[in-house]
């Protein structure tokens, strides 16, 4: 797999053929294209793995942002829209680079504010029409910048003697959102994510379980997202190679993780009362993702691929002011029994 | 009107009694009272008369911010949800005091930045059952900062002499957003905001008309929200009296320039097209108001009282990808012809 000098990689995802160019740097010599080519397979397998089961057909937009834009780079979104078991499922892959990270991009590496940066990732939400099948959520992504004052921090040009080392890390995770809360279901799906890890240190589950619990938490409303699940960010502790590797783990035990849950549940009956809150509860999903995620907001607000930024947002969603569940009810018990932080393994 | 010393005022809204009791300040007696008995006072004509109109009631909710709480006041949201023409109208009256200016309400005086500061208002959304008939929002506040630094800024207590005058300031305006764009609403609605300004300066409506134009902008789709209207920030030109004046002059041309379209639109048959158009159409409110709007972000990062800020979230909401409108389709006209900038009169 590893070549030297320049690699041409071609895709073909159905009708349209997607390559990629690159000069690999001495210190790692075709990481970004290995992780493209991994980021692109993932975002397949997913996609046909999902298409099967619902039996609906995921559309597919190969894009490229214009030469005058800020960001360049280009992506591949799919995404099947009024499915039977999928109102909406979306899952980018993109693949940017800009002129320089913003602040909320570098909250732990304020030395790298305003670095020239590269960013691939996979990212993926499903929103089920059963109200009894969770949300879900996933993301597999890395990041290189190249530090401010460093000689090829503005110049892609030079010899591979002045040409620094790109700061590296990886970021992602998945997590679970619920409108009806089975602990099986929750329980499972934290066994996935901490399987994937385990290999990789003992530790790392709990602390990304944790961190997942903090970030996907809506403090206007002093109320969890969902079960949570996992979230890293800034991750390279275990070296490049092995932290992608992890990346890896955790993307490709996605569907183990979903896929089982959404046999189990999508034929469960409900009626208006189970879609009426369930509509309500995907407010909370676009309150989120919109007032909060760090990601959507620094998309949104840098230039990004809205339509691609947004496959995040749910089919159809209500408002209604102070929604008062009836006290023991399964919407209640939401509330009172999932949503608050609780070890599920 | 005005009165010398300390001052009890009550208001009965429904069977809820409130009361608000001043020390006033020499520079101003009792505009805090006299801001607050006009703002009430709008709340309930506009109410009232969009109860009548509707034939729905609206839910009153009286709050009061809990002593642990960072922000203190209170607040009276009024809610009409399942009307027969408005399928969610909330218009909510605040009076908030809180230890610290954040910066993204000071934006033009960063001197104020971190200030202890009171700021009451009305504000309203209203998302309307026929396609036809447009959205619209009004606000209307008064904020007062106290200048870190000068006496008072910590303490309430003090002797006139030692005790600064804040500096106070207004803010508002009125914006339409329709779904389907009619020429006539919208000159109608300008006219009336037009006519609103007018007495207190003829180059107020462009300016204000210019204002709102760039606010109500969804920078990630280069659209506008809607077709415009007024808004103002900072205000205190003209005096504080004069200034209040102005508000007023606002806040009172709201039924006029609204509830006309209202009785145009309303009866107007549409199909499951329109709705459908509509319901995207929202999507984009949500995404302005919880991306972009200020007051928004403000409200929810800040410790506002979450369902009385978003009550100008719409009832039922989709999101698809990449709709497209049929060339020559009243959809389509929307973008080409509504919401670029225009001056409208």
């Amino acid at each position: 797999m590893p070549q030297s000098g320049r690699v041409k990689t071609v895709f073909e995802v159905g009708s349209v053929k997607l390559f990629f160019m690159s000069d690999p740097t001495p210190s790692s010599p075709d990481l970004n294209l290995r992780v493209r080519a991994y980021l692109m397979g993932l975002q397949q397998r997913i996609v046909a793995a999902v298409s099967e089961l619902d039996g609906g057909s995921f559309v597919l937009d190969a894009w490229r942002k214009e030469p005058h834009e800020t960001l360049q780079g280009d992506g591949i979104t799919q995404i099947l829209e009024g499915g039977a078991i999928f109102e909406r499922a979306g899952c980018g892959f993109s693949h940017v680079r800009g002129p320089a990270l913003p602040p909320s991009a570098t909250h732990n590496r304020p030395e790298l504010s305003g670095a020239p940066f590269e960013a691939m990732g996979v990212s993926l939400v499903f929103h089920p029409r059963n109200p009894y099948v969770p949300i879900v959520h996933m993301n597999v992504r890395m990041l290189w910048a190249t530090p401010l004052g460093s000689p090829g921090a503005s110049s892609t040009a030079g010899t591979a003697g002045s040409r620094p080392a790109p700061v590296a890390w990886f970021g992602g995770g998945m997590d679970l959102t619920p409108c009806y809360g089975f602990a099986e279901d929750a329980v499972a799906f934290h066994r996935s994510c901490k399987d994937a890890l385990t290999p990789f240190g003992a530790e790392l589950y709990p602390r990304f379980k944790q961190w997942c619990d903090e970030y996907f938490f809506l403090k206007h409303r002093g109320e969890a997202r969902g079960i949570g699940g996992i979230f890293f960010d800034d991750f390279c502790e275990l070296g490049l190679e092995r932290s992608f590797e992890m990346m890896q783990s955790v993307g490709d035990s996605f569907l183990g993780a979903y896929l089982p849950i959404v046999h189990k549940r999508h034929t469960q009956a409900y009626g208006e009362r189970e879609r009426a809150h369930q509509l309500y509860r995907r407010g909370r999903y676009v309150e989120f993702n919109l007032v909060w995620d760090r990601g959507t907001h620094f998309g949104l607000q840098s230039g990004g691929r809205t339509e691609s930024i947004l496959l995040s947002m749910p089919p159809l969603v209500s408002w209604s002011y102070q929604q008062v569940n009836p006290p023991g009810s399964p919407e209640a018990a939401l509330l009172t029994d999932f949503l608050p932080r609780r070890d599920w393994i």
